[in-house]
């Protein structure tokens, strides 16, 4: 019998997912939300992932269970464990990722490097965070935001009146995130991957460039970045992964700020779009090593191939046509591009697809895979 | 629209090709000979390749047609021309690597190196050929061998009577191909692209080691090939590709003679053994390159991502299970290794997999990716 691993949700990381599982000859399922997903060659059913029968349905036959989002509830989680479903992430290592002040009090109970942060429930305490903070402050929803969803910087107690009306509805627990506005010289991103007897391994730290709080472009590995940095960056992932009994692949979102230290702004418990240059760039990707350490097989090699890497994302895809139409013209322009289209309709701001390169000279490298971009903008 | 890729044979070929499709934004539909084969997950058909409603049927929608092996019979391609499919390689191109016989005739006519050979009708002519080589002399059947079968040294006439005999039942083209028995320092093979519009990309030359006339092993770069060499073996292939029109991804299995010629051995008119390598060890792999070159969109670049790479074959996998239950413990040993398991049972001297390894160390890099393949074998 080969391997089987269950994913929930059909976008792209299911979808990358396949190649690794190809390759090594394990049998991946996907739970689709719909049909015509991203992952829609992988996909056994579809159903939605609130549903705990339809989700016990699919899981029945699967060695292990794991995920393209955090936002399976815990009650479908927990019914899965119940079932004696193995869940990768575990439910209890997913709580802290599917709630901010849930991560927030975890790490800071743990010592880990977070910004000032507080749980505010109405104008009047986030209006004391401000009076604190020099009068601005990130304010954020608990739950269900991503790609800069759900984050917004505030400079006055009254300007997240909506969101607090907003949570208001979902009963007694109405409550927002506040965290000070972080100076930062740039942002890092950890990766490291665990498996549940213990094994982690971690890739290069990277930068990432943000733009309206999704992720443009990221350089593997972070120029510039001191021994110690690296270090420093690498030991608190590590410590996440393992307070935290983290399994799979665990992304930690850095600040670098102005006076040399990190910060922690954000986690997330599966293959992380800072992690997309190891497909083309590393000798194992994180692709590879999410399935290995959800399968708890050894962990591979995750040495880069090339001194530089560049992942720069399309982000809304053309606006005539597909991607598709354009690849003729880009690889004939960039014939060391390698290019990943999610098979996904275009829209604005919409993660379509990314492109790495990888090579000796960083300026060379990064000046290539935004050329290659270009071609599938406008 | 995403571009579409048909491709006739289900075997380990087409299940490569899965991935740089996914990646690519690529619609890949396999027509498979049967259930449960090794590309079942693109498999959108079963049906016989001899059948031309079966290929037809299959062909209708997609942008291309091409292959996993080279047995499609000449009336069915034509079928498919004439009903307006494009087929890449072509049939006449096909024609040459169809028949062994056809390939020397035209390769001589072009005035490329060859063995010396003949085509024989009976066992008085092999005698003649034998006398006239040394008493030696290697037997081929024009058709249908792969992997060391229809490949036969012979030291006496009569021993390839029952041959002979069998290709007499089929009719008045009774002939079988006889060739010197080349005294060789080494196997190589050159692999390129060549794209409808005439582009052509070639990776490094490569060394093969053969075991019981099955490709066993694969070295990339040759080791200690001077540029002459190098240059030499690339003129040839190109020269083939060029002259006889192939479309997709051609091998050149080569002898390197004692006296430092290069001999062509046989040739592959797709994706081929001697090129899995590129998979982990280059920019571009051979897989990706054939749906690029097949569907005539600019090809990839060639470059390795190492100094070394050495593939290695599973040839019958273990004796007991299946290779998932060896990849534990591989995977502790080797976490380098890069394993691709075909989803084949396993079976005495069958291609059910291969392991591939780079680095900077010649010795290292064999040495690991041997350590590897032997977790699959007793």
């Amino acid at each position: 019998m080969a391997h089987s691993i269950g994913v929930i949700g059909g976008g792209q990381l299911a979808r990358m997912m396949v190649p690794p599982a190809v390759h090594l000859g394990f049998d991946l399922r996907v739970l689709a939300e719909a049909e015509g997903t991203s992952a829609r060659l992988a996909a056994t059913a579809v159903g939605d992932h609130h549903d705990a029968r339809a989700v016990l349905d699919f899981a029945r036959d699967v060695d292990v269970v794991t995920f393209d989002h955090e936002h399976v509830p815990q009650e479908v989680l927990r019914a899965l464990v119940e079932a004696g479903v193995a869940v990768h992430p575990s439910p209890g290592a997913l709580a802290v990722a599917q709630d901010k002040i849930v991560m927030r009090e975890r790490l800071t109970a743990l010592g880990l490097p977070v910004p000032q942060w507080a749980a505010v429930h109405d104008s009047a305490e986030l209006g004391a965070f401000l009076e604190g903070h020099g009068g601005r402050a990130v304010v954020k929803t608990p739950r269900g935001g991503y790609d800069g969803k759900g984050v917004r910087v505030v400079r006055a107690a009254d300007e997240a009146d909506d969101w607090f009306a907003v949570v208001a509805e979902h009963g007694a627990d109405a409550v927002l995130l506040v965290e000070e506005l972080v100076e930062f010289r740039r942002e890092l991103s950890q990766l490291v991957a665990r498996r549940p007897s213990g094994e982690i391994a971690a890739w290069p730290l990277v930068e990432t460039v943000q733009r309206d709080g999704v992720c443009a472009e990221v350089t593997a590995p972070a120029p510039g970045a001191s021994d110690a940095l690296v270090r420093e960056a690498e030991a608190i992932a590590r410590s996440v992964a393992e307070q935290l009994e983290v399994t799979g692949v665990l992304a930690v979102e850095l600040f670098e700020t102005a006076d040399g230290r990190l910060l922690i702004n954000e986690l997330a418990m599966r293959p992380h779009n800072t992690g997309h240059w190891t497909i083309d760039g590393a000798v194992t990707s994180q692709f590879e090593q999410h399935l290995r350490a959800v399968l708890d097989l050894p962990l591979g090699e995750t040495t880069a191939h090339r001194p530089w890497s560049v992942m720069v994302n399309v982000l809304g895809g053309p606006s005539e046509g597909t991607m598709g139409e354009r690849l003729a013209a880009l690889m004939a322009d960039q014939p060391g591009a390698k290019v990943h289209d999610y098979g996904k309709d275009p829209r604005p701001g919409r993660k379509v697809g990314h492109v790495t390169t990888t090579g000796d000279d960083l300026d060379d490298v990064t000046a290539r895979a935004r050329a290659a971009v270009r071609f599938f903008e406008g």
